[in-house]
């Protein structure tokens, strides 16, 4: 079942790409002359395979797909041709024959060529978006599947450009995705963040490299007005997490003459923000150093570090010892890392939410609010939800005080999500207010 | 099963209420004098149906309730001791043995007594989270279970309280929250809006009456600065939805220099504040003469009628009308009033939002968004996003055009959300981004 097809069938024709199954790029006809760098192989699915993909879901399952020795020897990410068991081309798709997800939906149009031009198209509307939806320059510049661009991350700080390239696919084309970049956007620096855990699934290896430009060391990010500082080669993730943004606004403008509690503060985004929103205290606490010394650097240039502490310790141990201690914060922010890797850790994973929501919310003032979010994407909101209820009925058994939920967020919108992948919404996060 | 206790017993203290499970209000004894309108009967449950209420729900279904002749004859809404099948008690609820939801819960201590001071003390906190929510004051004050008063709902204009008892429960308790309300925020006029389809579920008859002051009339309401108008009397639930009051601030802006499409624009709620944010031009649909009325009069008062247009007409026709007309909008807004008001209209009701969502979409310029919104209880949010997910595939079957999901929204925080009755999130948004 792999063959090739060319970038010169006509576009929406798929009974032409059903009348010419055979066509290879090698052997092009005169009359369908193949167009430089545009073929591609072809990879059928098993009958009924395609049902998902018609209406518009991006992905096909290996289990999906006809196997044959021909579609195992594609090279890993490889552009191809999907087409249904009977001949009728879905689209263009990067193909790994390993991992779960064996092919992710491109353009629906089998002859688009896969280069640079394709893109740098999708670049373009991506950052035609974000310009609409983020005011500074910093900002989850393209998300995967939502942008039509399957596996690929880029974090833009101003000048800066950090790329992940979590499939096969993605790696095989990141010359194409540099030049685009280029076009596009003209980073000065571009750093690849190529150390994910997705990489392993795509039976890819884990690096950090500088692109173009030169190192960035310590940078700016700024987020409504407010500068922080973060380390993209070695702080988690692209060294930002953009997807909190708006989490963070909200939380601040609560934040004016309160005391708040940052746990899991990493370089202190919730802390920050609420301090520069006129927070009167704010203690946060992570367990890694390098973090904290961002959050503290930051807090000296924002002129807050005065109404700031940090706390490097473990945040489970640190909740614990405040509640005996006594102390209360009007505001409590509880954001911990993905603590649930994959399904197989939901159940203890669950267990602490739970517990999480418990510790958070005992150390409320009466009347105070708890945001409390999770990042793991095995984890669903109605799961997250429950977990945080139990939580706070933990807590209230001991206080009797009630609880309720003021919103259920989500990412920032620079976050986007394709409307068939739903579970890709990783992150909750939920405001409450305690008697 | 159907006794009483008395507000005199310890708070806190349910083993007392074990060792003296047989008092009843008329016989008390010296030693625990009953206090005056705190003596409440008693109602068991059946074994195990306190696991629920013991993890912290408010609720008690009717199958779970001993329904013996004497629980069958307490008059509906009274309040009563909820109590284990082997007689802890759980709390006061309000009890009515005809609907499916019997005994909502009120307070954990079976002691309390259930008066204005009682509702007072609700409405209080109530008040106080709203103050630091909404800067205006016009919101929802009371929102049932999650502000500790299942039931009742209070809108408040300003110095207009519109009060809902949906329950036999708050119906029996009207004239305490009427005076509580007197006490907590002393409004001049108070509109009972006793006509929602959930009083007939509780065997409560329908009517709109004036209860304080004189009727409201054509009002005011104020929403992020921008002046709207309302008809408590007669418009839909209490005359205005503030659950939207952040989702209309969030499509508000991305409205400047843009076009707009209002569709089920009710009074204007989305369409006049994107006017007001600076959009080009707002195109509102709505059936109702009346609303339309009180949008055109807003428009009027606001300066910006030259830049709206009005009409009446059948939302879903409008649309198809539209689209054959090749007219496109880059902000479409379509907000629906609930139409899937029980679960045997479900299936029904998916198809609709599916439809809706694929004429909205078409209707959708280059790079516009579109924002869908369902406030059908009966419709979870997964499945309003997966019909929406369909209802975009359906149009980009037809046009190619891929969307993303930017922001999963919910109602207004002054709509808060009890933990542990996530159904009752009943407003569902989702802001998208079309190609």
């Amino acid at each position: 079942m792999l063959r090739s097809q060319t970038a010169s069938a006509p576009p929406g024709d798929p009974a032409r790409q059903r009348r010419e199954p055979r066509q290879s790029a090698a052997g092009a006809s005169p009359a369908a002359p193949a167009l430089a760098g545009a073929a591609h192989p072809t990879i059928r699915l098993k009958p009924g395979g395609e049902r998902r993909l018609l209406q518009g879901h991006p992905w096909a399952y290996s289990n999906e797909v006809q196997m044959t020795p021909e579609a195992k020897a594609v090279p890993p990410g490889s552009p191809v041709v999907l087409e249904t068991a009977n001949g009728m081309p879905l689209g263009v798709a990067l193909f790994n024959p390993h991992p779960l997800v064996s092919a992710r939906l491109l353009a629906r149009d089998p002859a688009t060529g896969i280069d640079a031009d394709f893109i740098a198209a999708r670049l373009s509307a991506a950052l035609a978006l974000r310009e609409r939806l983020v005011d500074e320059p910093y900002y989850r510049l393209v998300h995967a599947e939502a942008d039509g661009l399957p596996g690929l991350v880029i974090d833009r700080f101003a000048d800066l450009a950090v790329v992940q390239a979590n499939t096969a696919g993605m790696e095989r084309l990141t010359p194409a995705v540099l030049e685009a970049l280029d076009r596009v956007l003209a980073p000065k620096s571009v750093l690849l963040r190529n150390d994910s855990a997705a990489r392993l699934l795509e039976g890819l290896d884990q690096g950090v490299t500088v692109a173009k430009g030169k190192a960035p060391g310590r940078i700016a990010v700024v987020e409504h007005g407010t500068t922080f500082r973060a380390e993209p080669e070695t702080g988690q993730k692209t060294g930002w997490f953009f997807d909190q943004r708006e989490n963070r606004a909200l939380v601040a403008g609560f934040a004016r003459g309160r005391s708040v509690l940052d746990a899991f503060a990493h370089a202190g985004g919730f802390g920050l923000q609420a301090a520069r929103a006129g927070a009167r205290f704010v203690s946060m606490i992570d367990r890694s150093a390098a973090a904290l010394a961002l959050a503290e650097a930051a807090a000296q240039e924002l002129g807050v570090a005065e109404r700031c502490a940090f706390h490097k310790s473990d945040v489970f141990a640190a909740l614990e010892h405040l509640a005996r201690q006594g102390e209360r914060f009007d505001i409590v922010v509880a954001d911990p890392p993905a603590y649930v890797k994959s399904k197989k850790d939901l159940q203890q994973g669950l267990k602490g939410y739970r517990k999480l929501a418990r510790l958070a919310a005992g150390l409320v003032a009466p009347g105070g609010l708890l945001f409390i979010a999770s990042c793991s994407h095995a984890v669903d909101a109605p799961s997250f939800q429950h977990q945080v209820a139990r939580g706070l009925a933990d807590a209230a058994a001991e206080s009797g005080r009630g609880a309720r939920i003021l919103a259920a967020t989500g990412a920032a919108p620079d976050h986007p999500v394709h409307p068939l992948l739903p579970e890709s919404a990783y992150l909750k996060g939920l405001l409450l207010a305690l008697d």
